[in-house]
């Protein structure tokens, strides 16, 4: 074994409307599922990590209380919420809890159900909580005015088109339509998005990724686990991690035309995988707004500052070209359940390394990538993947 | 160095009412205390761990966000909910950041602002949603009903008297006169407690802790990150840790007279730390309710299942007695701001085994434990101390 820590397993529940499921029943459906993808007994898993914003504000604390019951195990559960990047935070909470020895085999299950939350403002609120409550959201903006701003900036400082802009989404809805998993698997004109009535301007009402309901699990296995269990076969390395903070709040920051979170996180991952940018060829990013996208592709380092919308526009990010991001469909395509997200964007790494990805297999992928972010770029969680024989 | 992980600093507010402070600011007040005691430049600190029940819940996410700005710190945060457990889950998980080989200095935080909810039944609704929130909780039970079950089933199965049980607030309130940041530093006698109006019979109006405002803060270290400051001479090694589950309700329990989770987690972190019960002589234990003392002290295996209550009315578990239970005053006198209490647990036996507990001060405590529970036991976590140079 050349690596320290594989990702064994992994399941996704589709993500969309669960109306007849609460939050605890769609983690189990994930959580019993990546089991079966593993193939282990269920009793092989020590503890298990949960990624969640919402758990807690209005019902259940520590969601996975009930939901490892409902499994039938008795292990030490933990709950890290990180906003809208829970679930990249539960996974690389994980990771340091094999690589400190405790753990050989964990799980992380990242879960959300937010049409609960859909009337009355309180998904507002929510999201709310996720940018600079009393200085920012009590004071009237919101997620998506905050993005709005982020996107003005950038168009204002790289003349980035609302045409670069669209073709981020109606780039990944063609993905999703081969996501069996996506709540959206139908594509969208690029006419249609740029004639949509403006939310914030210039974000347009189709813009912005949904808030639904669905959950995703992945199993973390240590190299001396995969030892005692030769028979599991399908395993991904996970070589490279990043972590980082920026303020909550925009006008703290030095700049609006690049997340100093996500830059940190990009170069620490990178340096511990010891691999470069140009190295990956496959990369799931947080685009619940278009202008995230282009901001991650250009601090994560696949393209100069300021190229990151024409790029896009020109095809150079669509599926099968030399990076291909978010072959899944993204948070637009896909829909974004908080705490699942970070989770599903592994997941879809994880098959792509597998070379299990379908319609979506990019081919000769080696390295993959993915970047969750929370509120407008508080915190960012990058981590690269890799297979166990890279092929030259 | 003999240990891998030490505790470097400490600090924390007073417990009690802060109306004109936020949560943020009584975080950051607790963090720059924990750093100035710890003599260590900001700097040094690569990472902060923040524990708490609340944050989310009706404002601000990932707390610990707007805290390190205010610091002036620059660093990747991660925010631990345990529900009443938070700050003893984000203490865990620190551990494991530096076992891990991430990190050499990390900060924990422990915040709760709950002065902000006591209004309008919103804090039944938070503790609430601690236990099990469908099937308890909107079925019309609250956590201190569920303590009432369990302190009768205690009084049914061992004998257990009203005296027995009032005897554990009584030696905690005469406990916390001696201890300056306690939110209540005076005696209650045990008639005033027997008298007292039932709220939830057999528990009294003063049998509860009180939920309150407050914030505690650690720096762990690693042993390479003391040797490389030498300077840093006040340290005290962790030598276990136990994190345990049970089922969030009390009707999918085996025994309503023994939390599971806190005999497991204390077997794993007496198994960790290489002692026995008995090796230990000065303990911090969930004393939310006066049932949850009796249960941790038989649980933990200080005294023989059924034996709790007598051995608290004889005063064994008294200041100075062979075992001294929370001598700070506990949840109880100290104040409970849910967050922040595990954490405070810790910095109690930290300042015992620095010899710095004025009053409090155990002689020759060799050996610290502390307790912190979530809900009615769903979650337990079980931490030893010692330090660094054993007396004979």
């Amino acid at each position: 074994m050349k690596h320290k820590v594989y990702i064994t397993g992994s399941n996704s529940t589709k993500f969309g409307e669960h109306y007849s499921k609460s939050a605890s029943s769609l983690a189990t459906q994930a959580l019993l599922g990546s089991i079966n993808n593993a193939e282990i007994k269920k009793e092989s898993i020590q503890a298990a990590y949960f990624g969640s914003l919402v758990s807690g504000s209005n019902s259940q604390t520590s969601i996975g209380s009930t939901c490892i019951r409902e499994c039938g195990l008795d292990i030490p559960i933990t709950r890290i919420e990180a906003g809208n990047a829970s679930g990249a935070a539960a996974f690389q909470q994980a990771y340091f809890g094999i690589l400190s020895g405790q753990y050989e085999c964990v799980a992380v299950v990242g879960v959300e159900k937010l049409s609960d939350y859909v009337k009355g403002g309180t998904i507002e609120k929510i999201l709310g909580a996720t940018i600079d409550y009393h200085w920012e959201f009590e004071m009237g903006a919101t997620l998506t005015s905050l993005y709005a701003i982020l996107t003005k900036a950038h168009m204002k400082e790289y003349n980035t088109t609302l045409e670069q802009l669209a073709a981020v989404p109606v780039k990944n809805h063609k993905n999703g339509v081969k996501n069996p998993l996506a709540q959206f698997r139908r594509e969208i004109s690029l006419d249609r998005f740029l004639k949509a009535k403006r939310i914030a301007d210039p974000i347009g009402r189709f813009d912005p990724a949904t808030h639904c309901d669905g959950a995703s699990s992945i199993i973390l296995s240590s190299s001396q686990f995969l030892a005692e269990n030769p028979d599991i076969t399908t395993k991904v390395p996970i070589i490279g991690l990043g972590h980082a903070s920026d303020t909550v709040s925009l006008h703290h920051r030095d700049t609006l035309t690049s997340l100093k979170a996500t830059r940190k996180a990009a170069d620490q991952a990178f340096k511990m995988a010891n691999i470069k940018a140009k190295d990956i060829n496959v990369a799931e990013v947080h685009d619940s707004y278009p202008i995230g996208e282009i901001l991650a592709i250009e601090d994560i380092g696949f393209f100069p500052k300021g190229e990151g919308g024409k790029a896009t526009e020109d095809g150079l990010t669509s599926l099968g070209s030399e990076i291909s991001i978010n072959p899944s469909g993204g948070l637009k395509a896909r829909g974004d359940p908080f705490g699942a997200t970070g989770l599903a964007q592994i997941i879809e790494i994880v098959e792509q390394m597998k070379g299990e990805a379908g319609e979506r297999q990019i081919a000769d992928s080696n390295y993959g990538l993915t970047q969750n972010v929370s509120g407008t770029g508080a915190l960012t969680y990058v981590s690269i993947f890799t297979r166990e024989e890279v092929k030259k």
